[in-house]
């Protein structure tokens, strides 16, 4: 039974995620992604997952730039989860009669409009993460009333549910991806996504376009493009890049070794089932047979079988 | 004497980049950076100033998202300003007996060696803000015996520095805007920068290298580009561009125009002196002059005169 | 009445397609095109109608050549004429009897398969046209029996047609264009060509796919490409582009002022109706309606007004 | 000892460039390009020189098209030979008696300024070729005195050389080919060209974008392009490229596979020695070395070694 780390602590939307990833793993809360992920690289735990990014809040940055760094991990699966807040409370308390309620900062954000209309005299004070909130509010004693959480973090710590689905849009989804350490990737499904990391040789105008130049010509479509800080100084960056294909793809593999070979250093971060299952459309010239066609009819001209 | 609102409280490396920008304005600290671009838009303040981007954390999310969204506000002036942290005490506490340090996660972060060298016993806790850590040290009967933040912090709140530039790296920066409500632009110096916004007409594959490619035609170099979702699912994203010009040059004025003629929506933020005063290298062709002439010569042609 | 020349002599495809595209004019038939486009320049005639290319031998390179030197003229029309080649005789004469065939190395190629089957024991020679083999074959005493020339080559000679559509291709076709001196262009139809020339600026590897690309961001799709070299050696060469839309479009417009800008020289050769009166697709964003939203978007936010 | 076939007669240009092409071979004159083609073709030849293109009249168009049609034959060697014109008579002709002069009417061309100056009243008379014109004026009872022609033919043909020299430019060079059947590829120099011919998928806008990308994304430099008729209507084209490289170069390699992967038919016509003997600048990341590394990075990746 492989052990997996996580966002913790209990009750965390991460644990929710994971419990669906990998139903019949033991779980290990850490106190943040670093932790977790750092625990994957020291062996104490088999894999992790981490959120990667959120339809509202964007890229988890703490998530990009660790995966960035440090001893190479390998994404092997990701999973987009719908984020749903819960009214969490201990038992016996009427939704009236909140006065203090405790939540991740986002959750304040995302709720909004149920605050304003069934917590208008609330106090709303922020919680370091969700789960904490709850974890705290099922205290004894506790200043708060009530947490705005995941519904599984009620079931952890105790908590009622006082009202679901509360937060102002229905459709805000949190994508988690499971990490481990370096090995045999998942195997090709025909509907496959790419993660990697790109430094730049050189921070030259027409840099960006360039490494897009090299995936558009091999038919590679981008589905997300992040820029973060190299650390030295502002003006210089590295780029995340997702994009269709798998690196067992004669085109995917085209396109990042070309970018390796333009870019001063090309960090692979795996490639794994999409959670959407799409298929890419793929550009003609592009597929496999085509590659290796191709091979071939170079193969013969470079002997002079024209 | 304008009055411009800031990320407070006191004590901020944003309030220190006020004063550098606006040495004369009366300075409104706000609890957020939503609320003081609030206060702008609200008349309730002339201006603000509110962090960009920092080159160990990279962008402030909030403050893309919130000029993206709501009524425009424009970017009048930007600050690089070293950050250089401070370790901040109560008069008479002795560096040896700190036991209990408070201050932003970031902070932790980046002064890690500094922590383990010289206080390795110590417990480090989380505070919201550099400037309220050193805000809550001040206090009589604090749990806290050292805050880390910004020197001005210490000076605001009656603190000691018992160390200065304490941070890992010397050369951390943050980059600051000066925001107002629409109104005449700054004029060119040459060494201008502009800031913009795009949202997608069709997210198809191919998109960001044709917006890209908008600006390379023209010469115009892209300093920054920042993927921000729009909220409606993940892989769904609008996007920040910063580049060289200021949009009263023509190279610039034609490549916005196209990105606003193939895009859904083109928000513009600003066109304004560039902190690090770099002129451009202007690329064969693409200098005002160029476009005038150029122009002069599309009139005699199309009235047939060859 | 206007004056037009025309590679002559008479009889020859390009008066075929002078009667076409002006029957009231009055012709004036030049040995060659260089004489035909002289006798424009110098005012001894109103207007020239030239061939430009044909779909089996390619450009007519002494027209283009003609057109990117010299004192500048501009291209108001163009036909598509199919070249149909009959097979003439003095009268009495039978197909059986006939020794020696007089007409122009391309007709010879293209009716090779008609010359086997039907002539397969005549000696066939080179005439420097066709028009020219038919006035030879007229005179009394010629040593050759029959051309091959166009129908109107054997009504103006007094020559019989034998046979008719002799080619092996049926669908071959000469483009000719109707030149005249600067003067007022054509106005736009919706479904027009523009022609011009460009001399690089300095010969750089990527220079045609910058030219391409200042085409390609504005949606203006080309028709036809032509390289021809500057005299100044081998590998220095000029390119004749021929592209939908008229200069008096927007996107025309931008585009070739691009051109214009990155180039050494960019010669206007004209924008006139297409003779296949094919309406182009627009790429979004391009129209004119589309370039005035955006310099009225671009004149707004230039001063101010976000 | 190879037997060469050659644009004739002798004394034309071609036989000189084959001298020196390969001085020990045999050399079979032929009355045309085609002819000389289709002697190697045939195997009545083991190879043949042909004129490929010219610093002043551009193409040789009748070598292209016949290059990318029927049996493949494959370039392994080029030349740049300078064409100088001579002024060539019967031994005892003297220079004012000259009062027909018969020759190539591209030698009339480029001859212009000389005819002016020395044989102002002469009559010029258009010959098939430079050679065939020596030949011509060398048989007694020739109405012409003399010929303009390559000394070569004088040498053929028993005329005196009354003037050397004589073209308007002293710089007019031609290009010449020497082909063979398939086999064997001239070895990588370094300082090699590639060419070859490329028929369309389908004839999109962007098509020659495209097609061009994949040679710059390879850092693979253009250095010439020409478009061809296909034969299948005006408007309908085929494209001769040659480029900086050996097909035996990653670069190469790579580019035109790309190439074939999105046409229809490419068709390899040589990798051979350079004339001119020039090293290409290699872009970063395109070497050899590169593709090599980077092959083995996607190697190790694709088994998950990160």
């Amino acid at each position: 039974m492989p052990k997996l780390a996580y966002l913790g602590p209990e009750g965390t939307f991460t644990e929710e995620a994971l419990r669906i990833l990998a139903p019949e793993a033991e779980r290990l809360p850490s106190p943040n992604v670093t932790a977790a992920l750092e625990a994957v690289r020291r062996g104490e735990a088999d894999g992790a997952v981490v959120p990667m990014e959120n339809s509202l809040e964007g890229a988890i940055t703490t998530t990009l730039d660790e995966l960035a760094r440090g001893e190479s991990l390998l994404i092997t699966a990701e999973l987009l989860l719908p984020v749903e807040f819960s009214l969490l409370a201990r038992p016996d308390t009427e939704i009236g009669h909140i006065k203090r309620v405790f939540t991740h900062p986002a959750a304040i954000t995302q709720c909004r409009n149920f605050i304003a209309r069934e917590l208008p005299d609330a106090v709303v004070v922020a919680a370091p993460s969700t789960a904490a909130a709850a974890q705290e509010v099922a205290l004894p004693g506790s200043p708060y009333d009530a947490a705005i959480a995941a519904r599984i973090a009620g079931e952890h710590y105790g908590l009622v549910e006082l009202a679901a689905g509360i937060g102002d849009r229905t459709d805000t989804v949190t994508r988690f991806v499971q990490v481990s350490r370096p090995g045999p990737l998942p195997e090709p499904t025909g509907a496959d996504r790419t993660s990697l990391v790109v430094f730049l040789a050189d921070d030259h105008p027409g840099a960006l376009l360039e490494m897009l130049t090299e995936f558009s010509v091999r038919g590679v479509n981008l589905s997300r493009i992040e820029s973060r800080p190299t650390g030295d100084g502002i003006g210089r960056y590295f780029f995340h890049f997702d994009f269709e294909g798998h690196v067992a793809d004669a085109r995917v593999g085209e396109a990042i070794s070309g970018l390796h070979r333009i870019s001063a250093k090309v960090r692979f971060l795996g490639s794994y089932p999409r959670a959407d299952g799409l298929f890419p459309q793929i550009k003609r010239g592009t597929n496999d047979g085509d590659f290796t066609e191709a091979a071939e009819w170079l193969g013969r001209i470079r002997t002079g079988q024209v």
